[in-house]
C-alpha cells in the first residue's frame, strides 16, 4: 500500500493566513510588525533562501529588511549591528542568517540576539525554556513545523517511539527537547541517533515515527522502516546531476520511492517540511510583536 | 556474578580536596568564594539537605550561609531577595532550594538568578548551553555527578545505548541533553523513557548503561536489566517501616538486591550519585568565583 503524502505547502498557506489575520489586527492598532534579516556574504543558497523568507513576509503584512554585510566584517561589528536592534523598539524579531564565515562564532551572535526578539529559536535562554518544557520562548522553526505538520494531518506523536537521526542545533536537539515533554502534543519516548550510534539501523526499525535529519542523501531507504511508520524526512542534500541546469538536484535523507511503499505516511522533500519552517519564523515573528505591545 | 559497586563517596571525597585547593589558590588572592542558600518554610528534607551542603561548603573554606524565609513570602520579594545577591560581587553562587511553596512559581525563581551564579544550573540559560553543547554555563549537579561518577570508574559513556527513566528538569532532561553531544565524555545514543512510554520494560532491556530517575521504589527489578548492563539508581524514595525510629526507610528506584546479581555494575543507594550531587555543586561554586575574577 503506498503512503499517505503529508505535504507541508496547504498546511503552511493556512498558517500564513492566520500569521496575516494577526499582521492585520496589530496594524489596526498601528503597530506595524518588523523582522530584519542580517546576511553575511554572498553564499548562493543563503541569499535565496533570505529572499525568499523576506518576500513572503512581505506579502503577510510584516516590515521586513535585509541587511548584507560584506564577508570580512567582524564579529565585533556584528555584535553592534544586533545590539542596534535589539535596542530598536520598531524592530521585533532578529534572524541573523547561518552559516557565518569562519572567523565568526555562530554560538556566540546567537546568543547576542534579545532573547524575545529571537524568532529562529536559537538563542540558549530560548533552547533552555523548550528543555524545561516553559511554554514562553521561541520554538526554532524547523522543530516547530515538524510537530505542526503531523498534528495537522492528526497524527499523533503522543505514546509513539520516535527516532530522530541526527543531533543538530537546528533539528535533532530542539526536536528531541520539545516531543520528551509531558504535554498532549508531545509526550513522546524519544531516542536521538547519530555517528556515534552503534546500530542505527536498528533503533530506526523499531519507530513508530522517524524523522531524518542527519543530512545524507537517501540513507533511509525501505530496510530502516517499519511496516506503517510514519517518516519525515528534514535533510536537505545535493547530488550532482547533469541533466540539470543547475548541475545539481535536491534529495533528502530518505529514499522516497523505496520508503513510500511501506511507510504508513511519508512527508515529500522537497515540498514537506521546508514550507513549515518559513509558516513557522512569520508566526514566531506576529508573535514577537503581539509579546511586546501586550506586555508594554 | 556480582556486580562491581559504584560507590560515590571515595569520587566526591577527591573532589572536595581540589575544590579546597582551588578555593585556598583564591584565598592566597584575597578572594573568599562566597555561597548564598535561601531555604523558604521548614521542610524537614530541605532543612537537613541544606544544612549538610552549607555544613560542607564551609569545611572547603567556601564563605556559605542561609538565610531562611517564612512560607507565606510572595514571590516578589523572593525575587527582590535574588536581585539583591545577583548585584553583590562578594556572592559568587546562589542556591535555592527546592521545593517552594505552591504559591510561587519555581520556573521563574530559577530563571531569576543571575546565569554566572545559578550554581544548581537550573536557570534557562544554562540548560540551553547544555542543549547546544555550549561548555560555557553551570551544569546541573546530580547530571554533572553520574557522568563524573562512571567516568571515574572508567566506564565510558561513549557509543553507549543509554536509557533514562524519569525526564524531571534536574535529572532525566539535563542528563539526556549531556550525553547526546559530539564529546568523548558523552556521544551515547540515549533514549528518554517516561510515563508517556508504552513499552517501558523492552526499552530498559536493551540499555548498556540504565539510569533510574523516577522516584519510584525499587520499581527497577532483574527482568528490566541486560545481564552485564551498568545500573545508575538516582531516585530517592521513602518507604514505611515501622522498625525503624524514623518511621521510614529510604530507598532508591533499583531493587539492589535483585539488579546487583546480573549488573555488571551499579550504585548503591543511597552512597552512590547523592554525594556525586554535592562535589558538583561546591565544585561549580569554586568555578564561578574563578570565573568572576579572572573576567574582571
Amino acid at each position: 500500500m503506498a503512503a499517505k503524502i503529508l505535504y507541508g505547502k496547504p498546511i503552511a498557506d493556512r498558517i500564513h493566513n492566520e500569521t496575516a489575520r494577526r499582521v492585520a489586527a496589530l496594524r489596526s492598532k498601528g503597530i506595524r510588525p518588523a523582522l530584519r534579516f542580517i546576511r553575511v556574504g554572498n553564499d548562493p543558497a543563503s541569499c535565496a533562501y533570505v529572499a525568499m523568507k523576506e518576500k513572503k513576509a512581505t506579502e503577510l503584512g510584516i516590515d521586513s529588511h535585509t541587511i548584507v554585510l560584506p564577508e570580512t566584517i567582524s564579529q565585533q561589528e556584528l555584535l553592534h549591528l544586533i545590539d542596534t536592534f535589539n535596542k530598536d523598539d520598531s524592530v521585533h524579531g532578529i534572524l541573523v542568517q547561518a552559516p557565518l564565515p569562519q572567523h565568526i562564532c555562530e554560538q556566540e551572535v546567537f546568543a547576542a540576539v534579545d532573547p524575545r526578539k529571537d524568532v529562529d529559536g536559537f538563542h540558549p535562554e530560548n533552547m533552555g525554556r523548550l528543555l524545561l518544557g516553559d511554554p514562553d520562548g521561541f520554538r526554532p522553526c524547523t522543530p516547530a513545523g515538524i510537530i505542526e505538520l503531523l498534528r495537522s494531518y492528526d497524527i499523533s506523536w503522543n505514546g509513539a517511539d520516535v527516532v530522530i537521526l541526527g543531533r543538530g542545533n537546528i533539528v535533532g536537539k530542539p526536536l528531541a527537547a520539545i516531543l520528551c515533554q509531558k504535554t498532549a502534543e508531545a509526550n513522546a519516548t524519544v531516542t536521538l541517533v547519530h555517528t556515534g550510534t552503534r546500530n542505527i539501523k536498528e533503533h530506526c526499525q523499531r519507530a513508530d515515527i522517524l524523522v531524518a535529519a542527519m543530512g545524507k542523501a537517501k540513507m533511509i531507504t525501505a530496510d530502516f522502516v517499519k511496516n506503517g511508520a510514519v517518516v519525515v524526512d528534514v535533510g536537505v542534500n545535493r547530488i550532482a546531476d547533469a541533466t540539470s541546469s543547475r548541475g545539481y538536484q535536491l534529495v533528502g535523507d530518505v529514499d522516497f520511492a523505496q520508503v513510500s511503499e511501506i511507510a504508513a505516511a511519508i512527508t515529500p522533500n522537497p515540498g514537506g517540511v521546508g514550507p513549515m519552517t518559513v509558516a513557522m519564523l512569520l508566526a514566531n515573528t506576529v508573535k514577537a510583536a503581539e509579546f511586546f505591545h501586550s506586555s508594554r
